[in-house]
C-alpha cells in the first residue's frame, strides 16, 4: 500500500485518510469503485474503466462529484503522488455523508470521492507462470452484478473460500448452473477445437474492461471468439481457462476444483494473450 | 442526529467520527449492524438485537471487538451522553481496516465498532394515526438476507422507490411472486378470518426483533399466528397489513400498490398490536 491518499479533494498520508461514518459507502455499501492497472507509470485502459464507472453512477443516480477527466486527474496525480511505476489505482464514489442515516436518497448531499494506490508487481506476476487454482462456489450475489458497487459480501466470501481451498480465485456459479465469473476477474474458457468463451454480458456479471480488450485482441489474433454460458462440467473438460482483471491482466487457470485443466500447466493460448494484451496495454493505444 | 458518537474506543463529537477509507465496510460492505429502539432511556428488546448480532458476526466469522455486555455499555453510554429519551441507537460492526485492499480475510485486524445516536418520536410518530402506503418491488437482493450485513444497496433502491411512489416503505416481491419483507421492516398480514400472517424465517429475510416480539404479544391476545409466505394479491385483499421494525415498532399499512387496505384507515388489530408492544416494551420485560 503507497503512502498519499485522497479523499475529497485533499491529498493525505493513507493513514489520515478517513470518512465520515455517515458516509453511505459505509452504512449502505451506496457507492460503486474501480481499479485502474498502472504499468511504467501510465494508466492502462483508463478510459474504460471511467465508462464504466460513469455507468455503475448513472446505474445508482449518484452524482459525479468531478467530471471524468478530472478524475483522471486525481488518479494520475496518486500514481504521481505515490511514484507508482506498477500497480493499481483504486477509485470510490458514494452518495456521500447525509446528517441523518435514512435508506432513501438524502437531499443536497455531495458524493464523496476515494482514491489511492497500490503498489503491485502486474506484469512480472509469478503466477502468471504458474497459473492460478480456481475453486467453484455458489453465486450469492444480488440480481444487478453490473453495477460496479462496493456491496462487494458475497465476493469477499467467494474469495476468502477460495483461500480457504487452496486457490486464488473462485468462480461463481449461478442457479442455472452456469459459471457468472470470477469474485474480483472475468472467466474464459479455451475448447478442444480452440473457441475462446465467456459469459455474455447482462445484469448477471459485471463488464470487465480487460474482458473486452482480451477479446478484441483474441479476435485480431483470429481466434473465434463465442459469447455464452458455460457450465462448470464443460470448463473441467477445457483445453485451456484463464481469468482477466485490471490488477490480474490475463492469468492462466491451472485447476478448477482441483481438475486439472489440460495438462496442468498455463496453456499456450493463455501466455499468448497474456503476451498481447500487455504489448497492447503498454503502447499507444492500450494506454490512457 | 444526536452529537456524541462511538468509534473504536472514543467518544467524539459525530461531525468528527471517522474511519479509515480502508475500512473494509466502506470498501467491501464487509460489516454487520442493528438498531435498538430508545423509549424513556431505555433500550428495547436489546438482548435479542445483540444476539442477532452475535449470529450475524459468527456467520460472517468476524471477531466481535468487544463481549455483547461490553457494546450494552456503549448503546448505554451513547444514550446517556445524548440525552437521548427517545429514539435510536445505531451500531456497525466491520472487518476492520486492513493495510491493503484484498477481498479474502485480512489476518491480524481489529474489527471496527462504531454507534451513533438518532432521536426520534417512535411511540408518538404520527404514522402510526395514518398509517404508512407501501409500494411493492422486485426483491434483488443477495441470497443471505437472514445476515443484518451493511451490503444495503438493493434496500436504498427499494426504498428510493418507494419514496418516488409516495409511499413510505417498499415490500419486496421474490421471483418466487411472494413478499420476502420490507425495506427496512417485515410484513404481516391479517386474513378475513382474522389469522395473522409473516413469512417463516429463512435465509429469504432478516429474522425481525419486533417481528419475534409482536407474534409472542398476537398469540397471547388469542390471535392466530401463521408463519407461511403470502403474495401481493393476498396482501391487496387482507383486512389489515402493518410492518414491524426496531425503528417504527408496529406501523399500519393501509395501501399496497394504491390499493387500499380495508378501509384504507389503521385497522383495529394493527393499532392494537402496536399499542400492546409499546405496553411490552416499556415494561420490564421488554426492556434491557
Amino acid at each position: 500500500m503507497s503512502e498519499i491518499a485522497y479523499v475529497n479533494g485533499n491529498y493525505a498520508p493513507i493513514a489520515e485518510a478517513r470518512v465520515s461514518i455517515l458516509d453511505r459507502g459505509f452504512l449502505f455499501a451506496d457507492g460503486v469503485y474501480e481499479v485502474a492497472a498502472v504499468i511504467g507509470g501510465r494508466l492502462i485502459d483508463n478510459g474504460a474503466h471511467l465508462a464504466r464507472l460513469e455507468r455503475s453512477l448513472r446505474e445508482l443516480r449518484i452524482d459525479s462529484p468531478l467530471p471524468m477527466a478530472r478524475i483522471a486527474d486525481v488518479e494520475a496525480e496518486i500514481v504521481a503522488r505515490n511514484g507508482m511505476d506498477e500497480g493499481l489505482v483504486y477509485l470510490q464514489i458514494t452518495r456521500g455523508a447525509a446528517a441523518d442515516r435514512d435508506f432513501g436518497f438524502p437531499a443536497d448531499v455531495a458524493p464523496s470521492l476515494v482514491a489511492f494506490a497500490q503498489k503491485k508487481n502486474i506484469t512480472g506476476s509469478p503466477a502468471a507462470e504458474t497459473g492460478v487454482k480456481v475453486l467453484t462456489v455458489p453465486d450469492l450475489r444480488w440480481a444487478r452484478r453490473d453495477i460496479k458497487s462496493t456491496a462487494l459480501l458475497a465476493q469477499v466470501l467467494a474469495k476468502q473460500a477460495a483461500v480457504e481451498g487452496g486457490c486464488q480465485e473462485a468462480w461463481m456459479v449461478d442457479q442455472d448452473g452456469f459459471v457468472t465469473e470470477g469474485s474480483s476477474s472475468t472467466a474464459f474458457i479455451l475448447t478442444e477445437t480452440n473457441v475462446l468463451i465467456t459469459r455474455p454480458n447482462s445484469t448477471a456479471i459485471l463488464p470487465g474492461c480487460t474482458r473486452n480488450a482480451v477479446q478484441l485482441i483474441a479476435k485480431r489474433q483470429g481466434l473465434d471468439v463465442e459469447e455464452r454460458r458455460f457450465s462448470v462440467a464443460e470448463a473441467c473438460a477445457a483445453k485451456e481457462a484463464f481469468l482477466t482483471s485490471a490488477s490480474n491482466l490475463v492469468l492462466p487457470v491451472v485447476s478448477i476444483d482441483g481438475r486439472r485443466i489440460g495438462d496442468g500447466a498455463p496453456g499456450d493460448t493463455s501466455r499468448l494473450l497474456r503476451r498481447l494484451y500487455i504489448e497492447w496495454a503498454t503502447n499507444a493505444a492500450g494506454a490512457g
